[in-house]
């Protein structure tokens, strides 16, 4: 089943295109890292490399070992990083590699959108969820204190450098928490990716093979999206499928739960929002609702008591989606397609939400 | 001759496209401001609109009036910035405008560029050089610390609006604060017009019908020079002739000599540069240098004992186009055009810095 995974994938874009390369082998993404020319600089998710010692291959003095967190995705630390850079001898014709998840890209890559009006950026993905989604689209985020992603840029990759054999370093619980963004995309793609998953996964959880087939897919739908709208002015916002309510979620927990467990937890919320609108069957609902909760840790959620309707809406009003009429754009299924809907933030609103956070058993 | 004077001016960039609109009347101005939705936020020199009085036109709690100096130009400002208008309920769909020269553009511009990932900005420059030079091109800059320039972003206004009569409120000083940036892009250009500026002024230095016309042959070199090469990887680094000097002396004087006065001195010490190589006639060289000493405060350069060549070529080495050899890209004149040139950093250069300096009399 190796050949149906891409090894290839052109991203078009306005400031420059690249290329996704996608390796199922250590030596030939080393390879592909040491054929950048000296003046790189590696910033590397210390837990990543604590466990795979990335750091080996590359020049010690030109590396940066970063404890990845939300916290991180500030203008401040992002300061910091380019202070770093800049003591190490970085300039306009550098290139930074940034290998880690999304978190350290967005930052990162952020820093490399500014720093003199930009320096080549390369991404080397090592979680579930930036080998199958952030690592394409080249928006970057950081948090405005306790508001998050209202700050980026739209900045292209030079490169984008995927080994898919990083999956099997993954904990379970890392690996689940990439699954609901590669759901997402394979959900909004329709083609009955979603069912072909469902099914593989019902049987294995940990079935690799499958989830390696299923993130070329899941890629290819993300680069339609991007390709169609680089600058999130349209048909992008589909992708935002259950995020506006994962972020309401994280910003409320303070990021105490997983973005894989409050996306899934958002989906299957704008769910319920579609299934109490009579927008889509029972069936699609409890469908859905039964693979999430296969591996979603939904029940962990109703410990935070902070969770409600009210103080999820009281979020949204902070959302960038906002609207000056005060609606916000919600994306919601309606049959079987994902569409955005603009939706007024109300007490039925609140009482849909706290009707669903009441249902997670 | 007014009728030489342009109305309007279309730039064409990857992001978007985007139009100057040139108006020789403050009401016409003042209705084109109006013609925006309510959903806008001004940011206002202050100094100018105590002269004035800007603001009155428009709703007040939208309006932030900024003290606006080169201390400005930080990330930590910009949050700042950021802070305050989202305090007054910016959102993704706002516009912000912003009354001023080109270091208030290049904050609020940089602040546009990063918010929700952009908002619309619209630019009214005040200043000669903002009128001529800054508000066309894209670029935002932040200062690093004591690094000039070393952040910023590529990003696109929505809309220029130039009111050539705001040259008119500058005191002498302003004026010709401005005249540096709009000669340098008629030598850049050629066309003779240095030529004919040069005669124009030198029968009245405050000749603003001249100055006008000439103002909108820069803005026709400098769409040029933005259009050729949008991300300044090539032919606009022209437009940086004079400026690698001249952000070497602001640096070292901590800003304590003007912008225009610093790049007139950038470029004359380009010009010294190319005739002691023999690049340049004596002709070339004295023409340029008595028509900068007419209205540069060149004497008062030399009070400043720490503008020297050891001290210039330190800061070259901070300057983000320095290359990994250790060389600079100067941009020099080589008989009559403008070209750039990698030079050693040594002491052969140092030298011809020094003999310069003591040459101003």
């Amino acid at each position: 089943m190796a050949d149906l995974v891409l090894d290839e994938l052109l991203v078009k874009a306005s400031d420059r295109s690249y290329n996704l390369k996608i390796f199922n082998n250590l030596d030939k993404l080393v390879h592909e890292v040491k054929s950048f020319e000296k003046n790189t600089f590696f910033i590397i998710d210390k837990k990543f490399n604590d466990l795979n010692h990335f750091d080996t291959y590359l020049q010690q003095d030109n590396t940066l070992l970063i404890n990845s967190s939300e916290k991180i995705k500030t203008l401040e630390f992002a300061k910091d990083l380019i202070l770093q850079l800049k003591e190490r001898g970085i300039n306009r014709y550098s290139t930074i590699i940034t290998v880690g998840g999304g978190t350290l890209q967005d930052v990162s890559q952020f820093v490399a959108s500014i720093l003199y009006r930009g320096v080549d950026f390369v991404f080397i993905p090592t979680t579930l969820q930036a080998m199958t989604d952030s690592c394409m689209g080249g928006k970057t985020s950081l948090n405005l204190d306790f508001f998050k992603n209202q700050l980026g840029t739209f900045y292209s990759p030079k490169m984008v450098l995927i080994h898919t054999g990083f999956i099997e370093t993954l904990d379970p619980n890392e690996l689940k928490g990439g699954y609901a963004e590669l759901i997402k995309l394979l959900i909004i793609g329709k083609f009955n990716y979603f069912e072909e998953l469902y099914s593989a996964l019902n049987k294995d959880l940990y079935n690799l093979e499958t989830v390696k087939i299923h993130s070329s897919k899941a890629l290819q739908v993300k680069k339609f999206y991007v390709e169609a709208d680089e600058f999130d002015l349209g048909i992008r916002k589909i992708l935002n499928y259950g995020h506006t309510f994962a972020h309401a979620v994280e910003t409320v927990v303070e990021n105490k739960i997983s973005h894989g467990n409050a996306t899934a937890l958002g989906m299957n919320l704008a769910n319920y929002y579609s299934l109490k609108n009579d927008l889509i069957s029972s069936e699609f609902y409890n469908l859905h609702y039964q693979f999430f909760y296969s591996f979603c840790d939904f029940k962990n959620i109703r410990k935070f008591k902070n969770i409600n309707g009210s103080n999820l809406l009281k979020q949204f009003t902070q959302d960038k989606k906002i609207k000056s009429n005060g609606n916000i754009d919600l994306i919601i299924p309606v049959s079987d397609t994902i569409q955005v809907k603009e939706v007024e933030i109300d007490k039925k609103l609140e009482n849909i939400v706290d009707e669903f956070l009441r249902s997670l058993l």
